[in-house]
């Protein structure tokens, strides 16, 4: 495995790779890798010959009160990492690698309009915009066939996407399944950021979706019912803060009041300064 | 020479060009085609081994009292002139195949700050956003290893290049010289609008143009005096309706007012409704 700090390298081994008739994937990451992280690479080299990782924390995506500064990096511990899970190349680039003119901003960007206005896009003003850019300039470098995401980003996969149709991005979105703690927290690279006690009362998410789901299976197809019944289970916790809890179409994440279609039941939950976001897609049929 | 209609087959197309090892150029157009656009193909087929032109009437990019709907169009005639100039292959997709959510819209955006804010960009809101997008669009379909656009619209090169050093785009951008009639007015597929009395009048556009250069070439340094000067002699043409004329730095396309460096001499005039644009390059040096 090798790391490559470039756009000019990552490029010519790219080409190279291109030259030999090889397909190439892509997993777009922030680094601080976990398992959901290495399940996207499992993924990556079962679909194509090469897997490409990039890690980049994208300070484009995060507003001026979030944790740029204090998201956690470990260039080391993440490529011992992705090379155990088979990956064949990292793409680590520096901020003024990507955004050039300085100061981490750029003068182009590229807007999804719509699915970014509910869920996180409601509260992170400027968020998907900063992830749709970045990961238009990945796949301008990298040229994958296929690209990774994982679903615990819902709501990405879902700008992602529409991204792709709307702008004719030749690149196949691969959407992945959440991997879990075995007490059933979603993995995320900000769990670190939680104390014993919150880590403890965390549980609750995914306990409340799981709920959820058992509601849904018995009949319930009204969502403020369903969506007060997850809020009360995770207000039960002294240490939750609840940011959003929202049942939408898992189309175009449109709010839902009646249940009737594949829908996307999703959270975001503050644990002290930690925010946590989880979901489950509710397989309703219309 | 062929004609494609379908985004899937153009990308055959092109794939299989470039599975013979050729290189693909791209000249994007609205079509009704004049000899700007075959100086077009021409650099096209110097630069590259296979020479793409596109002929799509943007929605995007056309206001709402704007000539979207009157706008020329005659696919007839310029598959002929197209191939005369030596053009390969042509795509000319409809309205729903590049924006298949109906109505000629797109959830997804591409905009570039600051270079969009002055000359045509002050007085058509959404014009850029709509050009940067169909043309990232059309990048992304055609993939093309260099695109060939016209000086005549000097903006739209400056616009496009910024966008592709942000977004990483895999595409050389070429600007060619502006064509003009024998008699200096600059080719425009909106030359047809123009009345007998508006077409003579309109030449003193370029002329405004040269006696501006031979002012700089005397010595003038100040921008404001150099505007003046163009104006008047635009006004005293009765038709004439200026819209701006501006002298910007050729870099980033900030309005100067000392000219101390290779600078941008643009204008739009409306003769009637018909609006057109022109400019020339002030060759200063710093």
């Amino acid at each position: 495995m090798i790391i490559l700090h470039t756009i000019a390298e990552i490029r010519r081994y790219v080409q190279e790779q291109r030259m030999g008739a090889k397909t190439v994937g892509l997993v777009p990451t922030m680094g601080y890798l976990h398992e959901g992280h290495l399940s996207l690479v499992r993924q990556a080299k079962e679909h194509c010959d090469v897997a490409v990782m990039s890690i980049f924390v994208n300070p484009l995506q995060f507003g001026p009160n979030e944790d740029f500064d204090s998201y956690p990096r470990d260039l080391q511990r993440d490529a011992a990492l992705a090379e155990s899970a088979g990956i064949d190349v990292i793409f680590a680039p520096s901020v003024d690698e990507m955004y050039p003119s300085g100061n981490g901003k750029s003068l182009t960007h590229v807007d999804v309009e719509a699915v970014t206005d509910t869920l996180c896009g409601a509260n992170r003003p400027g968020h998907f915009r900063g992830v749709a850019t970045v990961v238009t300039k990945l796949f301008n470098i990298v040229m994958p066939d296929k690209a990774f995401f994982g679903l615990k980003d819902a709501q990405q996969v879902v700008v992602i996407q529409q991204m792709v149709r709307d702008l004719n991005t030749p690149v196949e979105v691969v959407p992945c399944p959440i991997v879990r703690e075995p007490d059933g927290l979603a993995m995320s690279s900000r769990n670190v950021y939680l104390s014993d006690d919150q880590r403890v009362q965390a549980m609750v998410l995914s306990r409340s979706l799981s709920m959820a789901v058992e509601r849904v299976q018995q009949g319930e197809r009204d969502a403020e019912a369903l969506i007060s019944a997850v809020r009360a289970m995770i207000e039960e916790q002294p240490l939750a803060n609840i940011d959003y809890v929202q049942a939408v179409s898992l189309r175009d994440l449109t709010p839902l009041q009646t249940l009737d279609q594949p829908a996307l039941l999703a959270l975001a939950v503050k644990f002290g300064k930690t925010r946590l976001i989880d979901n489950i897609v509710l397989d309703i049929q219309r």
